[in-house]
């Protein structure tokens, strides 16, 4: 037996009974006579302590131990002269009387500290390394509670969890698949699920009633920083259900891990706006509730006024930051280099700063006093408070008022991210129309009904046509997105219409889901949530590549392993697949 | 709301309340001036009762109804004039007020029953029907409760569940890869994990002491009958442990399953036997020791005698079935066709029966009554009994012993598959020989440690060399195998070398792993089950498939979705592959 106790787990009530620790010497340090070595676990770190008195051996086996080698230390529990608070077995330490080493290290190529020195390359090819470390290991450790958490709550409302498979059919629709050549079926090819919807839909009409799955999805997108080849997804579906069936169950399962993993208690139901209002409001579909800061239309009261810029612009909207009036000149000068960006794209920043000593504007020359004074009580500006505006085209100008709101919210702190404000957003519309191919996609996928009421305009008026969808947003983060499915087959051949497919490409991407349909389709809907991005909501991280074990880079290599790289041509013969020339 | 019970849980105490229900139909029936229907879903059935007299409406609703409809019941709970004490809503019906057809259904190719009338393609075709077929949904809710409760174990004892990637890279080593072509790094592949095998080392490496998992693996291989390119597997690792703490820990699992799912203790460990031991009294490494017929080793005793095909054999074995000595002549023949069937491939069967009347044996001729008494003596038969000897070459002759215990303990109803009887398997050789390559292969893989004190022969006698490796079987079955690992990079080194690696070709494929090892390693182990195989004999049944949501056919294609299938030229050309002609 290697250990008798693990790092983490000794204290004051162990004193004097003998023990075997194991694990890694994360320091060693010398004070007066002793010697005293961090020895670190999984669990946590125990101090042993080295007489100086100690047989000749064990002192140098102990003067010949480096950063990181693994050792058996074998000693009596004592009470420690100067105890340390900060460390749950801070009361004790281990009087060696022996130590093995069970294996050397060599010197890592960065620290396994809290803060380490590493790069984010070189802690990517020693990923091994860089798992070692407390704030990495913490987020595994909050991922495994979540699943096992998530898997609780569902459990417990009679969800079953189904394996599908991962080995499918490519169907262009959407993002681009991953394939896999057969080698058996020469010629043919099976491709990785971008989700497993048309399965979780075969299983409703199965009869299974309730699936859940945590799930992996693939996409072989152009990546773009934080998104991953490979990803988990909650994947869940109900049958029988409408739209507040389906957010109720889920708004348990988020409330449950609230408080089981943050101990955090909501006594109140989840707003849930329509996607309109969120635009409106918020300027995006995923609003970040923590502050109220909200967007407030100007165009109507702006315009007409003779200030060419707005009278020409399709609209102009504002926000109002609290406390900011007393912005210097350089911070709206900065401010107005943010905007311009190309990432928001504005043309200019105008402010209207509302100050002790009356309201100061950008556009005085443009407006009298009260026009602006209708400016400031629309929006409620009290004093102090520093309105932005921006104009133009409405959907650029929104997004751009998105992004100031945030930054602004940051600015001011208002987003701390400690705190939580979930909500659901409803009512999408179920086309986006792309100006390029000429044509309506999806905006959730092919599967979404629409919500009963536009279903007569579903062929006349498609833009009109609302989805009977909803997101689950946390703090401006989109942590999933589902919808109540068509059930029916006419419809769903309607809805194919038009998305522009063929009735032949229809049923030859689609076929057997539109067949499933005709032996008895329940009604039903669901949700799917990505798992990455909730762990890392909950660990108040920005970015999702902590919570992942061994995430690939951003060009989708795993610099590790080394992967992908090239295969053999043996194996490429068997597969019966050539390597195009490079151009 | 489109329900307010599902079709399992309305009992006598509900009479009198009104009720929605919502599910399929399974049958309608006239009986009298009653029409009753028994509406089906997940969670069982409920009979629904239209009286003759009810609105006209509704009867010419009920009169449409064809089976598999999907339905929406409305109407009162009372009690049923004839009782089904099969059904726990048996002893109530609903007094129908309304119905609503949700969904209607084409006639469904095969009948949804127990036992169904469909062929194994056609029911593969329609997976989504024949799952609702009760066999199927309890397999798949066995496979659910035991997902659970396997978390359940494995996070009450410390083991963090931790997902690895999917897209990694290829090792030529083991089985075939399935493949996945990067189109962004084009030329270059991505491989599909047979195991989280160097993943799961690497979290050890890495610190996290306990990971588990339930994950999908695959394996490009031939299909034999009952495997599945895609499979499930419970993939576990432990740090600072020997073979015995491993064994503990998941003998501990395996029991906390049977109780838990089927209700079965054992109040006993787990058997060990050793690879020699099992081979040598079984005939195979996975015994099903539900019976005892141990196979004797009776070449010393029959060789010699001057019975050629005994005397120029290698080895000559035997198996005792009790109670078989009155086997007639026809059933003896019958037997002994049996064993030269080319899976077998035994030259013939030589049978001494010892019956009421004395010794009587097909080589009365070769052996005295003496020399037969010491065979009987030797395998300790008892009256009744009927010994069976097959001849040959040792390893072929085993086998064919192996399966005629099999066969016979099947004949006699020893192998009752309500009864279980887990073992484990310990001390494996270390590396199989194939004369076809010349080269030796890693019987279990490559990291797999040998036993200490055989540690000098790794080089010098690998044949003699014994792994630290163990199986769990279970009736048979090898439902899980595992090994302690190698965990210094130099015997890891070696261990390449003996495999006919060039350092160049380890570094190449294992590097990153070698290298990882310098970082300080612990020692560690594990073991990992099929997921898909431990649900099949927990359900009592031989084949997988039942037990797999949407498992593929013989040929590895899924005939449901027909997958897999051709692509796009466009998808090709991205990828920077073409097809080769066809031959």
């Amino acid at each position: 037996m290697y250990r008798t106790h693990n790092c983490g787990e000794l204290r004051i009530s162990d004193q004097g009974i003998d023990v075997k620790l194991a694990g890694w010497v994360q320091r060693v340090r010398k004070l007066g006579g002793m010697t005293f070595i961090d020895l670190r676990d999984r669990y946590g770190i125990t101090q042993l302590a080295l007489d100086e008195k100690a047989p000749e051996q064990l002192i140098s086996t102990v003067e010949s131990l480096g950063r990181e080698f693994v050792i058996q230390a074998i000693g009596t529990v004592i009470e420690r002269a100067s105890k340390n608070p900060k460390l749950p077995t801070g009361d004790v330490e281990i009087l060696l009387k022996e130590v093995n080493i069970l294996n050397k290290a060599e010197l890592p190529p960065f620290t396994i500290e809290d803060d380490t020195d590493g790069g984010d390359e070189l802690r990517m090819k020693f990923r091994y390394l860089d798992l070692r470390r407390a704030p990495l290991r913490k987020a595994l450790e909050l991922r495994h509670k979540m699943a096992q958490e998530i898997r609780k709550y569902m459990d417990s409302q009679q969800f079953l969890e189904i394996e599908t498979p991962y080995l499918i059919k490519s169907t262009p629709e959407g993002a681009r698949d991953f394939v896999v050549p057969s080698r058996i079926h020469q010629g043919e090819f099976y491709a990785l699920p971008q989700s497993p919807q048309t399965f979780k839909q075969i299983l409703m009409v199965a009869g299974y009633d309730r699936y859940f799955q945590i799930v992996r999805c693939f996409r072989d997108e152009d990546l773009r920083a934080d998104r991953q080849p490979e990803f988990t997804q909650i994947d869940c579906e109900m049958s029988f259900v409408e739209q507040n069936d389906v957010l109720e169950i889920f708004e348990g399962l988020a409330k449950h891990l609230f408080k089981n993993i943050l101990n955090v208690e909501f006594n109140y139901e989840f707003p849930r706006i329509s996607y309109n209002d969120a635009m409106n409001y918020y300027g995006c579909d995923k609003p970040d509730i923590r502050f109220e800061m909200k967007i407030s239309d100007l165009t109507n009261i702006l315009k007409g006024k003779g200030f060419a810029v707005i009278d020409n612009a399709e609209y102009a909207g504002a926000v109002c930051a609290e406390g900011c009036a007393e912005y210097s000149r350089k911070q709206i000068d900065e401010l107005t280099e943010w905007v311009k960006r190309p990432q928001i794209g504005a043309k200019g920043l105008i402010y209207i700063k509302v100050g002790n000593d009356g309201i100061k504007s950008s556009i005085d020359k443009f407006y009298t006093h009260e026009e602006l004074q209708v400016v400031v009580d629309k929006m409620g500006a009290t004093k102090g408070s520093l309105i932005l505006i921006l104009v133009g085209d409405k959907k650029i100008t929104l997004s751009g008022l998105s992004a100031l709101r945030l930054e602004m919210g940051t600015r001011l702190g208002l987003r701390n991210n400690k705190i939580f404000k979930p909500l659901w957003v409803v009512d999408f519309p179920l086309f986006e129309y792309d100006d390029e191919t000429k044509r309506y996609y999806a905006m959730h996928h092919p599967f979404t009904s629409p919500i009963m009421e536009d279903m007569p305009k579903l062929e006349s008026a498609p833009d009109e046509v609302r989805a009977n969808a909803y997101d689950f947003v946390v703090n401006g983060v989109e942590v999933g997105g589902g919808s109540i499915r068509i059930y029916d087959s006419q419809i769903q051949r309607t809805m194919f219409r038009v998305l522009g497919f063929t009735p032949e490409e229809a049923e030859r991407q689609f076929g057997f889901i539109i067949n499933a349909f005709k032996y008895g389709a329940p009604p039903h809907g669901g949700i799917a949530f990505g798992f990455d991005r909730w762990c890392a909501v909950f660990g108040g991280a920005d970015s999702i590549r902590d919570y992942i074990a061994f995430p690939k880079n951003n060009s989708g290599k795993d610099v590790m392993i080394d992967s992908p790289s090239f295969i053999s041509t043996e194996q490429l013969n068997e597969l019966g697949i050539k390597l195009m020339e490079k151009k």
